[in-house]
């Protein structure tokens, strides 16, 4: 491969989408599949989920969440047994028909999702208060079928995600539990994908099929579209109803219990793709990269080599001490150009370059991905100025990438204008609206605009910024992944 | 639940099966899915998959493999590129016939194993001898269906598995692999989940479908039945061939590569309950158990009870230094009694008692799960004691099988000596046999026994067990799971 081929030949900032699918494919994230659809997760990318994985799981399990499988494939029957959760989900649902060559008497659906088999679980599991509250994570794929083009990450047939499902004795609980996993996901993405969030309510049309109501975290992309980053949701009794998950209570009364599910997918890295990178490739967060510092050790002469390589295993192994994950990259066959152009394709957020003339006056020279900032350091103190970069960077991106959301939020109450926001410039509009479910729908047919959060915190009200009804509640809408 | 819920009514002597069920069960491994022939894995038994898992990750990732993930569904044409594959899988492969109410153009195979959408990758990932090796893993579920009756763990249609899939310059690497994977396999059977195995080549009746050759651990179960603890192959061109892998060599030329692959699942965790287990429940090699300490703190009065909780938390954190994973059971509502009971069901290696006695006498009881030995320890110095006892029991657990596989081993060259032994006792059998296929069919069709292993290292050749050719070579046969 030529260092031609790993460049990325157009300009984010004049075609974001092209752009995207180069950086996706030439940094070895994902490959497109001979499945229509469906997408291969590469090691690179895979790295990347397992780093996220790894910290989602940590913190679900610190507050007593523990992982299980439930099956791939559901009996229709099951599915059917929530009606609007089916209504919702039919459309995109594949279904198996066969075995062999025999014909199956029941159909089985693939998981869309799994609240419907799980709850069917849940129903034996629970009896008395004692058993409660049940608090289960799955980390699977589920499959919805895809009508339009496949973006990589962002919308796939199949995708890697978690979901939890959880029971608990009392409705407060269960929301609690929704609030508790939405603040998780949120430090989840602001602190470690460095991507900013608003939080919120989802309206009656936007919710999750089968829930009382649906949270969310929306990001704002570059392009001025929102991506959705996860969603927790309230199940009320909708599903403990159908499913009968009833409990004894300390009452000695037999009660419907009350549920949440939740769930973030691989969507993230996708976000964090178009958030993140630059003309030259994938710009990683530091707490989420697989590897936080490149090591290019740079030598003409042979005699030169050893007391280099030398210097970057210590150097390395002090880092190892922090927690940092490095590579040194000692490959023969490559040139020290060709490697910097390769880990700036794959976002690395730190090069450490150790040469000749390094060794000389004891020091070594930082290179940030995310500004390409070059930076002497003494080798003596290396690792102390190493993890601070790292934090830098890590700050760094947050920042920026809260100016883009800042940029990307307007606010009117003009119809005229709100459509001009949304077909010009895009991003985030702040606006009144009833709570008229046709004026919702209308804003969507005539702009493309949906709504992406109802505030938690309910502002002052206003009118309508489609039908001029007065005491409207504020929403923020955007066009959207 | 009382504690006679909890309790196995059945001897693990007198009926295997039914005990088996009863463990997986009271011991909240697994439970059956109202999908027929699919099971869950509750969060007890996923602890323990995650507590392998990670042991396996680490090894393979050490040499140098990494994860990544590969479409579910498999277009049909794809399936049936390499035929004695397709011939092999095709009578238990899951179609998808529709999405939503769409018909699909093709079917779609949902995966029995990934050799041929992840080769179909490969093909456009290696280009030149600079892409090899190419060292893949894929952690997933696969499914075949089971026409027999399940068994949880054991014959399931959805199994947890990994399966590695390695691309190579030269047939040697490749036959390298193969066996490098097979000693980390026997490593993790015999070292982690006290198992010990026997290593061999499959024959050809046996070989896993497209291979070259498959190489296989085999374990002996206290019932006299074997059962396959993992397999890795060599495909040699087999795969490579039909979707067109190849690669630029070193001299300039095209050639095809060579490839392996090779998997382990959830069936560890069966063999693992059969093999340790005992008339009180489950019982789990320290290396393998989630919680490998329980604290059971005794307390009539509640002005014990501050000091003796102190105790053990100061115990604990003494023992997690040494990265030993401990539970103390301070719930109010249960009993010391109850509580010794239900954590003998789930097979925790060790219980230490901490009572007002001890208290006075400045020691802890420690009480073994697989032998019910109770030692009083000083508690200065219990630490030392508990790491030392975990790795008594993990070599006794192993010890102990060793006895069991070797009393189930027997040699002979008498056809009907070996069929009484394989119809009474069960076991290994080790015997000469014709490399003439018919032979073996016939031992299997007539006594139900099948070729376990070719040992790799050959012993001196004999007369057939069945048709008393001479210059056989020596098999070991088994009934299996």
């Amino acid at each position: 491969m030529s260092s031609k081929d790993l460049g990325i030949t157009v300009k984010k900032a004049e075609d974001l989408s092209e752009w995207y699918t180069q950086v996706v494919t030439k940094a070895q994230l994902a490959d497109y599949s001979s499945a229509k659809g469906f997408m291969v997760l590469m090691p690179y990318g895979f790295s990347i989920w397992e780093s996220i994985k790894e910290h989602f799981d940590r913190k679900i399990k610190e507050i007593g969440h523990r992982n299980a499988y439930f099956p791939l494939l559901i009996p229709e029957r099951l599915l059917r047994r929530e009606a609007e959760h089916f209504e919702g989900f039919t459309p995109e649902v594949f279904w198996v028909t066969h075995s062999g060559n025999n014909e199956l008497g029941e159909r089985l659906a693939i998981r869309p999702t799994s609240e419907t088999i799980i709850n069917e679980s849940y129903s034996r599991w629970v009896k008395s208060w004692r058993d409660l509250p049940v608090l289960i994570n799955v980390w699977n794929s589920v499959l919805r079928a895809e009508i339009t083009s496949t973006k990589p990450f962002i919308r796939t047939t199949e995708f890697l995600w978690q979901e939890g499902h959880t029971v608990h004795e009392t409705e407060e609980e269960a929301e609690k539990e929704v609030m508790t996993i939405l603040e998780i996901y949120r430090r989840l993405v602001e602190d470690q994908v460095a991507i900013p969030v608003l939080v919120g309510k989802k309206t009656e049309l936007e919710k999750f099929k089968g829930a009382v109501y649906t949270t969310t975290l929306e990001a704002m992309m570059p392009d001025g579209k929102a991506i959705q980053m996860g969603t927790s949701h309230h199940l009320g009794q909708n599903f403990s109803k159908p499913f009968e998950i009833k409990y004894l209570g300390k009452d000695e009364k037999e009660h419907f219990a009350w549920t949440t599910s939740w769930g973030i997918s691989w969507r993230l890295i996708g976000a964090m793709i178009m958030a993140h990178g630059d003309d030259k490739g994938l710009v990683l967060p530091p707490r989420v990269a697989p590897t936080q510092v490149v090591f290019v050790p740079i030598h003409y002469k042979e005699s030169d080599k050893e007391i280099i390589l030398q210097t970057a295993h210590h150097i390395a192994d002090g880092l190892g001490k922090h927690s940092i994950r490095t590579y040194i990259d000692d490959r023969e066959q490559y040139t020290p150009g060709w490697k910097y152009h390769e880990w700036e394709m794959k976002g690395v957020p730190l090069r450490v370059e150790i040469g000749p003339r390094d060794m000389e006056s004891k020091q070594i020279t930082l290179v940030r991905r995310d500004t390409g900032k070059k930076t002497a350091v003494p080798q003596a103190d290396s690792v102390t100025h190493i993890v601070s970069m790292l934090d830098e960077i890590q700050q760094s991106l947050l920042h920026k990438a809260k100016e883009t959301q800042a940029k990307l939020t307007a606010t009117t109450n003009n119809m005229k204008e709100f459509a001009h926001i949304i077909e010009t410039t895009g991003g985030f509009v702040k606006a009144f609206l009833s709570e008229d479910n046709d004026c919702e729908e209308r804003v969507k047919l005539e702009t493309g605009a949906t709504v992406r959060i109802v505030p938690f915190e309910e502002s002052a009200r206003g009118q309508c910024v489609y039908c001029g009804h007065p005491n409207s509640r504020e929403v923020v809408f955007a066009r959207s992944y």
